[in-house]
Formats: structure tokens, sequence, C-alpha cells
């Protein structure tokens, strides 16, 4: 059978960080190789009494077909939160989305035609490139230092590249660095947008989860054109197993993101949503993401001080105020795929960075999550990979 | 500010059917438009006993990332129940989707680049007209008759468009007309399908709710070649508020769909999953299906009864032996459109026939769904419609 699939599948293979992921399962392994929120944390008991409230108030509306904008009572609470991340948004300005993943495939859609220009971070968040890359578009990368995108390299690509699409940009604990674009690159950021007439999509699923440091304005809080269209999600703050997004924008896009949705997958479930607010109507959400910030700040500060204590010298990493993630680089000699099998040898496993480089390359980098392991496991764990560090960098 | 959107947005406009369904709401109004089950018959108790279940048992996994593939113990249920629909599939072959929409969305992306045809029946499903035209496609639409899509014109359309990407047939109690492929035609399309060359998606979202004539294997049944897509859902049978669909096909689709419905979702909601199958485990769905299928018996045969009483004699109407909705057939001069302004006076909706057909014309039909009105309702609803019919027609 001659089957003819979409020009967009013709590079089609099996995912490289699929097959990783995949051997990082053995129980053998300690992993910092995915990116999963704390199992512990999550509100399996307040979740149980939301079911219950939504069934016995409005359970035939819970299960029967919804709108694809989303329930108008959990758009209104996202709104809420929003107001305390200086955000001021009307409600028909935000849709409740499956999951961030479903914003940034419906992102593509919406701007995204072959050959097309997205201008992204280098590294940047590989299941963005992926969605993006559905479009067949091409990627320009800006260089980061530890205060995020470099803007004079964005000013240059602006120049270079004046019919690119949009900017796409995680400015806080970005994935996978878990760097945070600073205050006024934030300001810059939305200058030369405005200057070079462009849209940023600013996507924040972590900003939430800050524990240290202090709270900085979005870019969406500097956006006095409707430029900037902001993503964030329940998955980091509640429950991922949900897929609860939303997309904060102005009603140019709105309208285009409602259109394309529908023919997506109708509405977000609906259950969920009614879970999600009922949960919020009942707890202190604030209080439950306090508590998600001790934990991930301990378990940050304990695998710092085993990159100290365990690491060669000559490295670079990342230090995060937030978010799941830090990033490691060793001398540019190493390629941390070969690494990572030596690593699974000794039973610890990371991501190694190349994914991360839409364009390729930059072989001598890997992520680390803290988020998903115990401290006992981080001690053991990290010590491992000291080990196989030293001997692969003494070497 | 010049934004720009991708060429696929270049002729969008607000939904001409959502107008129509968004008049439609009002409580005055007795409206056949929609294409909603009976909430009345959702399971509500079940569903929070299985929440508790769920919650209770693996509360963690429901709430954290999961596979994109779907949850293996709800994969397994589905192959066991198509099996009861004369289908043997490998669990692997299967895949939970977000609703149905996303099947026919991951289709359009996996099949489709700007230009390519798809053959379909005239008139077919508009929301998957509108998930295929979001991949710039052409359509070629076969007329049917009381027995399906039309074999002899399909054959012919193979022969004129040899580079079509696939035929997309809904064969049980179709969306709109409530028409079902005969028998002698289900192995004649396959036949057709391997002589041409051309893969089949079969969406059968309403198969499992037949009330009337005999159960008549799927399509997919008499595939010897893996060229058959199957989609299905639990819209129908459980609850659409989940949005829980199935992709059952063959290995060389199946690594695709997956491939692609990770960048889109990256997995549909676990927690739902885990519900559906704790559900399905715990209670005798076939018996809850045989309570929906008693009820929309009634539904239909009442409102077939109130076609022949009310409407006048010079019209067409189907008589559907399962799903959710039948399709009434004006004399060619009459534009339904304008009948549904006349009708929404009236206070009585229906959907005009016209979005249906992704090339335009056949102005003089419409489409009436009776799973969602009580038998009261009907009566009185089809007493309206039939004086807006009465007038239009004498005069």
């Amino acid at each position: 059978m001659a089957i003819q699939f979409s020009n967009r599948l013709k590079d089609f293979a099996p995912s490289e960080i699929g097959e990783i992921l995949e051997v990082t399962q053995k129980p053998e392994i300690i992993s910092f190789a995915g990116g999963l929120p704390a199992p512990e944390l999550f509100p399996i008991e307040d979740v149980k009494q939301a079911c219950k409230t939504v069934l016995e108030n409005q359970g035939a509306a819970a299960l029967q077909y919804s709108t694809t904008e989303g329930y108008i009572p959990l758009r209104k609470q996202i709104c809420e939160r929003m107001k305390a991340l200086d955000m001021e948004s009307p409600v028909e300005d935000v849709i409740i989305t499956t999951g961030s993943q479903q914003a940034l495939d419906l992102t593509g859609k919406i701007f995204l035609d072959e050959g097309d220009v997205v201008i992204c971070e280098s590294p940047t968040y590989l299941a963005a490139i992926n969605a993006f890359k559905t479009y067949q578009c091409k990627f320009v990368e800006i260089p980061m230092d530890d205060e995020g995108m470099s803007m004079v390299e964005l000013e240059k690509s602006l120049k270079e590249y004046p019919h690119a699409k949009f900017i796409y940009t995680i400015p806080d604990f970005q994935n996978p660095t878990g760097r945070t674009l600073s205050l006024e690159r934030r300001k810059k950021i939305i200058a030369l947008a405005n200057q070079y007439d462009i849209p940023i999509v600013e996507d924040n699923p972590y900003g939430a989860v800050r524990f240290a440091g202090e709270m900085l304005p979005p870019i969406k809080h500097f956006d006095t054109e409707g430029r900037v269209i902001y993503l964030s999600t329940f998955s980091k703050i509640f429950s991922p197993g949900l897929r609860l997004g939303w997309i904060y924008a102005a009603p140019h896009y709105i309208q285009r993101y409602i259109f394309l949705k529908e023919s997506t997958d109708l509405h977000s479930n609906i259950f969920s949503q009614m879970i999600t607010a009922a949960y919020m109507e009942a707890v202190d959400i604030e209080g439950h993401i306090d508590k998600i910030k001790e934990v991930y700040k301990e378990r940050r500060n304990l695998m710092v001080d085993c990159i100290e204590r365990e690491f060669p010298k000559d490295i670079h990493y990342t230090t995060p105020e937030g978010g799941l993630f830090l990033w490691v680089e060793l001398p540019p000699q190493i390629d941390t795929k070969e690494l990572f099998y030596k690593a699974l040898k000794n039973n610890v496993a990371f991501v190694p960075g190349a994914p991360f480089y839409p364009n390729g390359g930059h072989k001598n980098a890997f992520r680390l999550n803290y988020s998903n392991m115990s401290n006992e496991k981080i001690l053991e764990g990290m010590k491992r990979l000291g080990d196989v560090l030293k001997e692969v960098l003494d070497a």
C-alpha cells in the first residue's frame, strides 16, 4: 500500500527524547530526566471533595458538551489570580485550553505556514519546538545568558527577519535552563516588539512557582498594544493529569484561537474545569502553591549543594529561583548524549541538551529536574552523576 | 498592528452555525438544532462512585502526567467492546483521543497538505469539514441515497482523483442524514479502496446506539489490508463532557497519530480515562446503552409520527435506525436558512442543511435532533414547525 502522508511527516521518526525517557523508567535508575511535578503534593482529598460537589450540584452539565471558550466561573478565577501577577484581564480575553500544549499547537496553527520564521530562546522548550515544527516553520535562535534572551541579538534578528511571525519566550524559570528574563529586558523586549511590529508569545507555566528572589511582572503587564499572547497552565500548581491551561490575549487573537480550537477538540474537559473551579472555590490554592514552593526550594537547594560538592569544578550551572529545572553546561568537547549512556550504566539519568536547540548543535549541556525526587534520591543520584562526570572530565 | 496570520485563516469569519446555535438558546425556543445526548440519562451516581474508586486507589497517577497512547486498561476495555462489533484489535492498535473531534483533526494533520482531495459523503459531518479544512484541502462530495454513499459515483471520483488522500465516511446513522451504509456497499467500499489503493476513515460515533434493524459489521471488519482507520467515542454512550474518543488503526497509521498527538496535547485527561475504565469495570455499560436506545427510539418514533401528521406531504425524510438525527428534504425552491428565521419566530429551531455540504449549494434540507428533547417538547415543537412548513409550502 502506498500511503501518502502529509509533508509535515516527511521526516517522521520515533522521537529520540521518547526513547531516552523510556530507558530511564527502570526502577534501579534515579532519573532527573522527566519534568513531572511532585505527586505526593497533589491535593487528592480536596479533588475528591470537589468531584462530589460538582456531581451533586451540576452533574448533568459536568458530563454534557460545553462551550469552546471554557467554563466562565473558572475563567473568572483565572482573571482573579492573574491580577495578583500584575495583569488585568476581562474574562472574554481568557479561554481554556487542553493543557498549555494545546495553546502551543493552536499558536502554530494560527500563525505558521511552511517556511515561516519563529524567533525563540536558545535553548528552548522541546515540546514547543515540536508543536511549531508541525506547521513546517524555521527557527531563529537567540542566545541567552543568566538574565535570559540577549536583547542585542534579538534586535539583530528582528532586523534580519522582518517577516518573522512571533517571538516565543518563557521568561520565568525557563525550560530547560531555569533562567529568568530580567526586569530591564522585559521592558526592552516589549519595546522591540512594538518597534518591529511583531507578536510575543509569553509561555508562563512556572511563574507561580517562584521560591526565591522577587516576583517580576510578566511581559504581558507592559503590553499596551495587545500584542502579547500569554499562556499558562494548572499543570504545575494543581494537576497536569486534568490537562487544563489557558490563553490570555486581545480579542483579535482570542477569536481566532476559539475558531481553531473548535475544530481541534470542540472544548476542553468540562468536568475537570468544574472540579478545578470547585477546588479553588473551596480551598486556598495559594496556600497549596506555598507548599509546592517550599518543597521545590528544598530540593533545588539540595541539588545545588550536591553540584558544588560532587561535580568537577570546570562546569557552569544555573540556580533557578523557581520552576522545576536547572541546566548544566560542560566543556565544549563533551557530548552529553554519550555521557547519558555512561550515566545510565551508573543508574542515574538526565536529559541531554541538544534536542532543546531547534537547529541542532550544542551537545555539551544537560537538564536536571529536581521537583520529582525525594531528598534521599537527590543525594544518591547526584553522587552517582558526580562520579560519572569526574571520570569523564578527568579523562 | 499588522498581524500576519497563517493562510488557513485567510477566510476567517465567525461561524455561521455558531450564530445559529446561539439564537436557539432562548428558553422559549424548542430547539432541534443541537446534537446533544439526553442529559437525564447520564449515570451521575455511577460516575461519583468511579471518581471515589480512582482517587482512593490511584489518586496520584490520576492527577499526574501520563502517556500519549492512553490508559492501557481503558484501551483493553475498548478492544473487548469492539469484539462485539466484529472487530479484533490488539491493544497497541488503539489509542485514546481527546474526543472524536481530535481524531478528525489529527487525521487532517497526518494526511493533508494544501490542495489535497478528501472524498466524503454529500452531505457530511460539519465539524469534520471544519477539521479537514484547517489543512486547506478540497472536498469531492459523493451523492447518497437511503443506502448511503453511491458506490457508482464513488468509483467515478476515485478514477477522476487518483491522488485523493482518503475516503471519509460515517456508515452508521450518519450525521446529518441518519442514513446507514448497506451491507452490500460496505463490502463494495472496501473493495474499491483496495482496488484504488486509498485509505478509508470510518467515523463511527453512533454505531453502538442502534435501536432498530439489524447490526451491520463496520467497514473495518472487512479490512484485510490495514487501510481502514476506525474512529469512535464515549460521547454518545457515556459522557461527551469527558472528551474521550479512540482511534483503531494499523501500526503504520497509529505511530504517526501518536507522534502528532504528543505535540497537540501531550495526552488526554488521565483522570477521566481512569473514571471511564472504573465505570466500565463496575457497571454493565451495555445495560446503560440499552436505556439510551430505548429512550432515543421512543423519541425518533414520536418525531416521525409528528412529521407524518404535521408536515406537508411533498417532503422527503429519513427514518434512522439509530443515532441522534433525522434529515428532511423540501422541494428545491425552498431555502431552509430563510425557513430557519421563520421557524425562530414561531419559537422552534433546526439546523439548515447547507453547511453540511462542503462545496455549498443544497439549500433545501434541514437536520432535526431528537435525542435531547422530552416527548412533550417534541410534540409541541413539531407542531410549531409543521405550521411554518405548511405556511411556506402552501404559499
